[in-house]
């Protein structure tokens, strides 16, 4: 029993190389414990084990400082920095976060979800020291996938130019999420195969040193390798070749399906979520790749996280040609759907909202300047999306609607979804955003107009009075309520509006509404900043008319309960009430 | 007499290597014509005289498409594909932008600003290509200063995985705007120095085949080299050396005085314009020259524009370690200034308006998530900013002001702007951008506030009744003058507020205000949309009062004359007036 007693760094100082692999053992067993009753990132965590061991082994942490690349790997570096019981102990395990985090201790530096910043922000510490005189190790820490990252060779790059001690760990385990993609990883695998010997070596390129080791996953020769380097006056790259999944037999054979996982069988890996009903990834790819099958110039890309919309190895394949997984290089995807309409294409790019905000120059410039016909798929875009503060999908209409020859839709349901994904495929005029749904497939039988090309025009749902409520994307569900609500209790009807169109004003219905209506609800699902709503509130200001918006405050929320943040915000069917019919 | 019969690219395919060397030196004629006249990029065009020329010799445009970087070096491209009179003959200078534009020729493919582009569209174009089944050559042209932005290396890494026709051609002049910082230009020169042949080597590390051409001004060897890679059946790399500033003596002895000029003596290289007056660049060199030989801590980080705000050769040797030039790498910037400030350091980085859209990402995440207290300077932030439709700077504030953690302030004069810079410099609690002003240098001789730490306390400067005018940064002035004409118009003095901080609400004044005011008054320089209009809106929403917000219109303004554009958003004494008090 080593983990057990391990309460900082210094306590894993005093063990011989068998009782380095005997507690490297324990904490592969507590990873599983809390993996298969938690969830979380699993293959990144089981290969780093006895990385994350040497590294505290040799180094002095907090003294010394770590920085984790999209800290997906930090789980064993937790467990050696006093917070071990968050994998150990089930009651603990809310303890901690699914990333660094430097609210949790002392030895973690940054709060980091998105991939490829760790060597940017190491070298701020690095020249922080400088600046200070001090003379402690800064070790970034970075896995092959994060490379491909624009900001990670920005970093990367600029790391030469600190001619100070500055040590960044690649951890190659020759996969992403999915598999790799872009040339650099040719570059890895020569390196891997040539021992690190071969003279073209992208990091020598620019402007490192550079060592190579083969056992990624044995402890004494990582100790040897990070001695060699440790206390080093020149930035240096130590390129490490590991196992994803290392160590966990599913885990080892199924790359992909492993790098994050849901609860599980710990013994077999069978899955304990239950999934019933349709989802809008299976959805969108199922649409995607008919069209894909009918149209030759129909691609689609994405970034790194292809299952995302449904996009499984097995459909991957089945869309060749037509199926671009451009790595992690947001910026590149946008650019590169562009430049696919310009050529007379017809691109489809989905990322995550959290991911979409690595790309608002390109969505402007590259693409909205330019007025191409790409089509952009925003997921997880909600309240109801991921709730990790690095991963909110919350701030995407302020980023995206705000852009001039943006037209950005927000569909209430499911085949108003595919009705206006399928327009903007085919149409040629502009650069089109979706909103894709986040409350569960919602479908509705009735037909659903074929053409939104006509911009900016609202859809009146039920015509009312006094009050009307614009409900945009999956608030419109809320919005029902609230009106069923209203005439409930008011015995009046108030006109429901779905907006669909979150980038422009319908200024002939909004000035009609004057007419009959004294009050104007709107709702959304996202921050209220430069949102939706505001707009709205804009076009009524000099109007006397009252305006109430409903979405959420400017915050960063964390591992939040969704309905708690909706009842903090005011926003349910009796709050609402309460404000408008008061 | 060549250039004046050139009216497509077919027309210099019949000329001899002489007469195309005639054609160079007229074409340089016409350069040092409009650009002593006009102003404009000088460097990067001089030096690409030959291989413009080369490219179109070789390369059939536009079925053959060419895509060049940031566009700098587009003027020579735009003679040879029928806009020469616009290089010719003054009554034509306004017939092109200084960009590529598709809406000025069929040889243009995208309305190009920002850098490090190129080469993603480039892979868009060449995607459709195939998707379509077509043949045509697809050539990107990048200059070694663009390489080290993330989008250029993420589509780098990308292009090889085209495995079609692609050709980049890197235009290495051994400069970016000023010196070029980053590893990956010790092996630029490398590869210059081994004419190609030495193995460590950036681009294929990246995975594309590679030739070099040393005489990148000589057009004979570079239709040799072009001819070699025409029609090539993988991705592949033209590494060709120019000199910037070819052909001009005071651009080549001045490189970076003379990337880009305002009109000068076209002997002599004499400018021209006249500066009389302070300016907000020096102002702030001085203020950050004088606080860093103060305080060690302190860091000055630009990303490839330091003259920008100030540092000119002599003023960055000055500051020494304390001054960062990242090259162009916005991404980096934000990131590493977040680092520097974790370290306890305490780092500034200013960039334009247009620059900091590369940025979001970081800002929200490595900077704003972890509450560091890095300064982030936005310049040229205003409708009096740069006019091109790619460096517009009115868009800043829908993109910084609606993130979390964000302080973003607007001082209204220097005075004001220098205690906020100092306050933000030592202060350790809020990431913060400043919006320097952009409508002259105002100078106050009253004393300012100097502590910004209570957040989001607007300034009450005039107490008055019935309207109330929230006059935000650099149109605080216009809000003066509103002050004053209504005052005049209804004898009544209305409230003058200056609001200073763009982030948040002062809700305890705008409560307030609702005692005796029934209209309210927003001005900003900058589009509405998001905007802080908005949020003032959205508070007064419910309350019935009246708002009216001033502010520009949500599009892609293009050489604009900045009175019209004001008229045409009613931002005029007269137009404001007539709205608020009809």
């Amino acid at each position: 029993m080593y983990l057990e007693k391990v309460n900082q760094p210094a306590d894993i100082r005093g063990l011989n190389n068998d009782e380095l692999k005997g507690l490297a053992g324990e904490m592969r067993k507590a990873l599983l414990f809390r993996l298969s009753r938690h969830g979380g990132h699993l293959g990144p965590n089981f290969g780093m084990v006895e990385t994350i061991i040497a590294l505290h082994y040799v180094f002095d942490s907090p003294n010394d400082k770590f920085v984790f690349d999209v800290s997906h790997q930090s789980y064993c570096h937790k467990m050696l920095t006093g917070r071990k019981n968050a994998y150990l102990y089930e009651e603990h395990f809310e303890d901690v976060s699914g990333y660094t985090n430097p609210e949790e201790s002392e030895h973690d530096f940054f709060n980091v979800g998105h991939t490829s910043t760790s060597v940017s922000l190491a070298c701020g510490l690095a020249k922080a020291r400088d600046l200070k005189g001090g003379s402690e190790n800064i070790i970034a820490v970075i896995g092959d996938g994060s490379l491909s990252g624009g900001e990670a060779l920005e970093g990367i790059d600029f790391a030469s130019e600190l001619e100070s001690n500055f040590i960044i760990v690649v951890n190659d385990n020759d996969m992403s999420i999915a598999e790799n993609h872009g040339g650099l990883y040719k570059n890895l695998k020569q390196l891997r195969e040539s021992g690190g010997t071969c003279e073209c070596n992208l990091f020598r390129a620019m402007g490192l040193d550079y060592v190579y080791l083969a056992e990624g996953n044995d402890i004494e020769k990582l100790i040897q390798v990070f001695r060699k380097v440790k206390d080093t006056t020149r930035p240096i790259v130590v390129h490490i070749h590991t196992q994803k999944g290392k160590g966990c037999s599913f885990a080892e054979q199924k790359k992909e399906d492993w790098h994050w996982c849901m609860p599980f069988d710990a013994e077999t890996g069978e899955s304990l979520a239950v999934f019933e009903g349709e989802d809008y990834g299976t959805i969108t790819q199922e649409f995607l790749t008919e069209k894909m099958k009918k149209d030759p110039t129909v691609i689609t890309i994405v970034a790194a996280v292809p299952t995302n919309i449904g996009f499984t190895e097995e459909k991957r394949k089945e869309a060749g040609k037509q199926f671009v997984d451009v790595g992690i290089a947001e910026e590149h995807a946008v650019a590169f759907a562009s430049g696919i309409a310009a050529g007379g294409g017809k691109p489809v790019f989905a990322t995550h909202s959290s991911f979409i905000q690595r790309t608002y120059d390109q969505l402007s410039q590259d693409l909205c300047v330019n007025g191409n016909a790409a089509t952009i798929l925003v997921n997880t875009a909600s309240v109801y999306g991921m709730n990790d503060v690095t991963h909110l999908g919350i701030f995407d209409i302020p980023l995206i609607a705000n852009i001039p020859n943006m037209v950005y839709l927000a569909p209430t349901n499911k085949e108003e979804y595919l009705a206006m994904l399928d327009w903007s495929i085919e149409q040629n005029e502009h650069p089109v955003a979706i909103r894709i749904p986040c409350n569960g497939v919602v479908s509705v039988k009735e037909k659903v107009e074929t053409d939104y090309g006509h911009l900016n025009r609202y859809q009146v749902k039920e015509q009312g009075r006094n009050i009307a409520i614009l409900a945009l994307g999956d608030f419109y569900q809320l919005g029902e309520d609230v009106a069923k609500a209203i005439k409930e209790k008011s015995g009046i009807m108030p006109t429901l509006i779905n907006p669909r169109y979150i980038t422009g004003l319908d200024e002939e219905l909004l000035e009609k509404l004057k007419e009959d209506h004294d009050s104007i609800i709107t709702l959304e699902d996202g921050i209220l900043d430069g949102g939706f709503g505001e707009k709205i509130a804009r076009y009524y200001g000099p109007s006397g008319l009252k305006v109430y918006n409903y979405g959420l405050k400017k915050e960063f929320l964390d591992r939040y309960n969704v309905e708690e943040v909706l009842r903090d915000n005011r926003l349910t069917v009796p709050r609402i009430l309460e404000d408008v019919l008061k």
